[in-house]
């Protein structure tokens, strides 16, 4: 029995069609089996029963991960497992669980072992492990990509129905690629890296990944609580309950032609052909962009002193065992020992202004689409050129977490049409909601969806007392309201000084005979002051549309007739201000 | 004739007490003449002229800074003169202005010259200049302050109007406490660095020191334009739009008794402690917070790895003529050499952590109140402890620009009552217009203003088709709306089934006799969002008071009585949902 979604277990369940123990056994013997390298190790069966237990001791309803099995890569802690990073002379066992990791437990999700990586994450290809090549789930001739490897391949082969990866140049993003999945690096500080071995620890972040993009929304906000006690946890919420407005077409950008580059595979150029198309079939504006600023920042990560970041992770350990660690990773890491503070920071102020002028372009289109990685290779060509070939993976994605953008990796097309190419969405921190949306339209072929964008301020029609120099008027300028004409209304109204406390104020009631029109002032005012500009409106005064002269209708104020009793009736001045003059 | 505000001066421009050409030379005359070493140099008598030819070519009105004299610090380029940052083998004559300055300069003030600092902007005191030390404006035999300090005493002494200085450690609060100034240093990137030598280029900030509040107020807007070739530019425009909200009594944080220091002047001691009682006078609460993180990360300012950005500014110079640099300066920044890049990474990691645990106690408070300096000392003093006693002047200023706040320096009371002493107000990047209000209400003797908070949320009583289930109910859940309760109105109400097109909608009319009761339903929307949701609402529909039946007022939908011709009363269902049931 195989679900293909969270949903569609969580269903299974509730239909008692199976049971999270016959499920997490059926799911956990897979994991047991793997004949893909996927596991560095897996829980053993009293664990298991343990997190069954805790399970059957809960109220399903309040665990929204109820007996979904997962997969945890091996540099995030699983209490009661080792943590190796791939470097067994490296791991110790955590008594506690990384707060991410916890998170997903509390919520009822079940681990089942923890997955092989590119030693401290420090590779996209999935080779670089003594735990050995973890192979791709569709071809197990060619790489799975990592570092995240396991974690991907321990999905797509069904064995986890979700994982946690980690992502600082791609780690997140390749393995989903080139497994068919989809894979969220959200903002850095969205998921907490508490526990988690750093590789570069301003960069670094928890990635998903899952089936489908409705996995992954389902999964963002359990996983991606805010951890006031993670340096470089940022708390995104408000962020997330604003909506995120498009244009009435998306705008998504893509690179210039001539900085694209597939490094000789073809199939995977003309599908992503393909998928701009597609892009433009479900209505969006694709705009060709500049990408020579992406790809300049994505050259600082390897060139440039992050490198030292990696050594500052291992610093002790690496001292002592470097001829330990496996080769590609003795050369990185080392060649960080003659990197100076004065390289850190000139590195730094480089990136900085890459940063401006890649904002710049990002901030004219709603996302970006890029290949997730340009080609694919074979376990056998990667080990004939490790270094060259990683690097090549990384084009489209060493420079995500440097510029602190957000990225989703989904498939390009059904599975099926060759080896798995990705295509990758990108946006600006905290555009996780807005990059999801686009994700799920393009992976179920939707039309992306039409979101009015609000405006910024709108226009008030007033009569009274808020007009310049009146009493009132400071309700409209403390709100930034700014004075736009002078009006008439249609001449459908009679006008009313109401009585009562307080500043006298007018009350233009519309009625079917005998109106006259009235002087108005239009004013503009940002939309969001709306609010509380009228929640400070008393009765029998209130806010509806007001007909001007020329026939159109503007927001403005308008008067319950009930509230005129004890009114006069002004109309003759056709105008507050005239009647104030003249009756002070 | 002296002027001790901007607009004063502007004044008397207009009112033609005085010429530009008059009030500029006398300003000149009197730089020229100056006896404290404010100046290291000042522009010739046919720069004067042509910056005075300039102005008499443009209408007055749309130059703000009409005439208005300054002194920009030597380490700020004015095109024409040297800049040297006090080091004059490192100098150099730029062509071109920075851009603050040049902004100063479009929008009329005219340059006087360039001011005296502690060498590279390094040092708080004013003695570490090889032109000599800089003599307090109050008494001459203390030091002014650095390393702004020209600036602050060209200003103190009436020869320039305002002036600008930097500050990465203080240098622009603690010569403004020095000399009874105002200093302002902003957001990091809210005044562009460009055309300035760096000392800290991650942390430096172009400062503003001027006679008052007012004038700083005057002036962020002009000096503060975005400059979007500064790669550390921020642009803080919308923010600035957007008003900060108080409650009601502002409060104001002070550091825990045992952590303030005056290092045995017990007379600032005493007029900190006057200064905390006037904030109460003027109406905030004062809070007393833990002020341990903030010292820890001053700390790391001198002790961490950001010296090598002062390296970094200057290398190829330094290395070469580091003999002729100032002994202080020579020790500072030699000792960045052995720095390396883990050195750097590992400090920001230590840096991002204590900042998460000031924000969090900065979040609770509208500022923080500090002495800008806990003591001052004579220039005899300093000489003997170059070192030491720079370190006791950062006590309160060395952590700001790391933890990327922002500071005004005010003086702490009148002229007269002992040497000067400062309080600074800080708040997070961004609060500039909320800290200059608190200063200028501090400064003036002013109540502190009583911005009420605008809430969050607010109630609406619905009784038509945006109830639960119904047609229009999605234009309250797409705003974040949430149900509150059922409730009914006063039984002042008829209710109709309006005429027209699109889904069927009621109208409640508020009617002096023979009314009914009306179920309705409350929900609580974003009050940001009921702009939005009022633009939509078409007539003869509002927003108004709606009355309850336990009399309480809501904001909530009325009707326009001329909006029911053709409508049909159904007031006898008392309900809009059982209507429809009924007449479906």
């Amino acid at each position: 029995m195989e679900f293909t979604s969270i949903n569609a277990l969580l269903d299974a369940y509730k239909q008692k069609l199976i049971t999270p123990e016959e499920y997490l056994n059926l799911a956990w013997r897979k994991a047991k089996a793997d004949a893909h390298n996927c596991w560095i190790s897996v829980v053993s069966e009293a664990q298991l029963d343990g997190y069954i237990k805790r399970l059957n001791s809960v109220n399903p309803k309040f665990l929204p991960l109820y007996g979904v099995p997962f997969a945890v890569k091996d540099n995030i802690d699983l209490a009661g497992l080792p943590t190796t990073a791939a470097c067994e002379p490296f791991s110790y066992t955590p008594g506690q669980s990384a707060f991410v990791v916890q998170a997903l437990i509390e919520a009822g999700a079940v681990p089942l072992g923890k997955t092989n990586l590119d030693q401290f994450a420090t590779g996209l290809n999935g080779t670089r492990s003594p735990y050995g090549a973890c192979k791709n789930s569709i071809d197990p001739t060619y790489i799975s990509g990592g570092s995240s490897s396991g974690s991907a391949v321990a999905v797509a082969l069904n064995q986890a129905m979700f994982a946690l990866g980690t992502d600082t140049a791609g780690s997140g993003r390749v393995p989903a690629a080139f497994n068919q999945l989809v894979g969220l690096k959200a903002s850095i500080g969205r998921l907490s890296c508490r526990g988690v071995v750093p590789a570069c620890r301003s960069l670094d972040c928890v990635t998903l990944l899952a089936n489908s993009v409705e996995d992954i929304q389902y999964l963002l906000p359990i996983a991606g609580q805010y951890d006031p006690q993670d340096a470089y946890a940022r708390d995104f919420a408000e962020a997330e309950i604003e909506p995120e407005y498009m244009a009435s077409l998306p705008r998504i950008g893509v690179p210039n032609q001539s900085l694209l580059s597939f490094f000789g595979n073809d199939d995977f150029e003309a599908r992503f052909d393909a998928a701009k198309k597609q892009c433009q079939n479900l209505g969006a504006e694709l705009v060709e962009l500049d990408f020579k600023h992406f790809l300049d920042a994505a050259k600082l990560l390897y060139d440039g002193p992050w490198v030292a970041e990696r050594y500052a992770a291992i610093q002790t350990f690496f001292d002592e065992h470097e001829s330990q660690c496996e080769s590609s990773i003795q050369a990185i890491v080392s060649s960080a020992r003659s990197l100076s503070a004065v390289d850190a920071f000139e590195a730094q102020y480089e990136l900085k202004a890459l940063k401006q002028k890649a904002d710049s372009i990002l901030s004219k289109v709603d996302a970006i689409l890029i290949p997730t990685a340009g080609t694919i290779y074979t376990i056998a060509e990667m080990r004939d050129n490790p270094i060259e070939l990683n690097t090549n993976l990384g084009y489209y994605t060493n420079f995500m977490n440097l510029l602190d953008y957000v990225a989703i990796a989904i498939p390009a097309d059904e599975r099926g049409k060759g080896m798995p190419f990705g295509i990758t969405l990108f946006g600006d921190k905290g555009s996780e909601r807005k990059l999801l949306a686009l994700a799920d339209a393009y992976e179920s072929e939707r039309a992306f969806d039409v979101i009015e964008p609000v405006p910024e301020s709108m226009l008030i029609a007033v009569c009274g007392a808020h007009m310049k120099d009146l009493p009132l008027n400071h309700q409209l300028t403390d709100r930034q309201a700014s004075f736009v004409a002078q009006r008439q209304s249609a001449a459908n109204y009679r006008l009313f000084a109401l009585a009562g406390e307080g500043p006298k104020r007018p009350g233009m009631v519309k009625v079917t005979e005998g109106g006259v029109s009235i002087a108005m002032e239009l004013w503009e005012m940002p939309i969001a002051r709306l609010g509380d500009f009228l929640a400070n409106i008393p009765s029998p005064l209130g806010l509806g549309k007001v007909e001007l002269d020329d026939g159109t209708q503007v927001t403005g104020f308008i008067c319950e007739q009930a509230g005129t009793v004890g009114a006069v009736d002004i109309s003759e001045y056709g105008s507050w201000r005239t009647y104030q003059r003249r009756e002070p």
